[in-house]
């Protein structure tokens, strides 16, 4: 391999370590898991409490394939992925939250997309952060002691944290290029040939417009509260500590 | 629900058959599947030869969910994803080949992402259709009867096919606008954030320029070979029916 490849570390792999759980969002996860298992010399773990299935929001059967209790104990990547019910559940699940606050504490980036930067702070790791998560619940983000950002991938440090679901494509690239080069980068974005042309232009609730976005605050609402108390709980555990 | 649901058609699900199967590439089918599996009144089935794991090229392992022999003889939509190796494989594996002439010969839409159109080819479902690829194979769809075009997303009559990786994105969306509206797709597009914003302009070979897109060349140059060989033994098989 050539001087594109000059960027890839030698020595042992680096350790990626993808939070998965039932209900997430599958492309929240596998946006992000495209581009970081592409590194080359990485060795990608998706963890959750045992190596068993779980179903994504969608209906995605997607395995486990190391145990928390397996999981290196220095990772190179932290990421957790979003979703809405799935995603409050998780929140206080203390199995879960320690894992993540052990893991968070010593790994070189600590990362998310979507709602999955609520979990990174019901845990702790985003308290006095620049942080941005889905749109619907970038305003719970100050509960967890976190500065919201308006920005498709917020960096603030080791953290790393992306919008909304397709976000992941956009964090990816970011932290791909961070973690090896911008032309190792480039050439991942010409290999899953990222090129975006939306059909439409309805991104973000300002384009939509105030019709589909608040119809879809309307959908939300119900989860938006369950999040909010979920991070207040959070936030008063977190406060114990 | 309100009016932005009203192309959500009542009556039993709507079937989707997105085909699986060993080393495809996960975000082709997980960019697509976010937007079917959110049409509503859906039913998604992850079709392989039994419902087995398959283990993903970037080593994401994926339940089946349906087997092929259990899959609805009408289907609303018939989707295959790309991948490289994988792809090759299944080019001219006939209980995956029949299974998909069969479904493909009736569903109402034949779709595909990335290199999947080279599998729907070999099964004779693009003969005489326009379609497109990932950019490093598109110039083999004249192989299997296919008209190739160098754009995101291709629809001929019922055949809609996107180009590399990334493009389920875009092709999900305009799938969804068709079968359900525009409205309703840019609610979707809302809720999944998808305002891209690529930190690169690297997304095509021209953009990318001479060396990245050489290098990548010279990357899955092996596979392209391979790929062409496929195409050509589908070739020769479907000119005996």
């Amino acid at each position: 391999m050539d001087n594109l490849h000059s960027s890839v570390p030698s020595g042992p792999p680096q350790q990626i370590g993808m939070v998965i759980y039932p209900k997430m969002t599958a492309l929240d996860l596998i946006g992000p898991h495209t581009f970081l298992a592409g590194l080359m010399n990485v060795q990608v773990h998706l963890l959750w409490k045992a190596k068993e299935l779980i179903l994504s929001d969608s209906g995605v059967p997607i395995q486990a394939t190391t145990a928390f209790a397996e999981c290196p104990k220095n990772l190179d990547v932290l990421f957790v992925p979003g979703g809405t019910k799935g995603t409050v559940a998780i929140m206080n699940d203390s199995e879960v939250i320690s894992f993540l606050a052990d893991r968070g504490s010593r790994a070189r980036y600590v990362t998310s997309v979507c709602t999955g930067s609520l979990v990174l702070g019901a845990a702790g790791l985003l308290k006095g952060y620049k942080a941005t998560s889905h749109w619907y619940v970038r305003d719970l983000l100050p509960l967890l002691g976190t500065e919201p950002v308006a920005e498709r991938v917020v960096i603030d440090r080791n953290r790393v944290t992306g919008a909304g679901v397709t976000s992941g494509i956009d964090f990816g690239l970011v932290l791909s290029s961070k973690m090896r080069d911008e032309r190792f980068a480039q050439m991942q974005q010409l290999a899953y040939e990222y090129n975006p042309e939306p059909p439409f232009h309805a991104g973000t609730p300002q384009q939509a417009g105030p019709e589909i976005a608040n119809h879809l605050r309307t959908m939300l609402a119900a989860n938006h509260e369950l999040a909010k108390e979920a991070a207040q709980q959070a936030q008063e555990r977190l406060s114990k500590v």
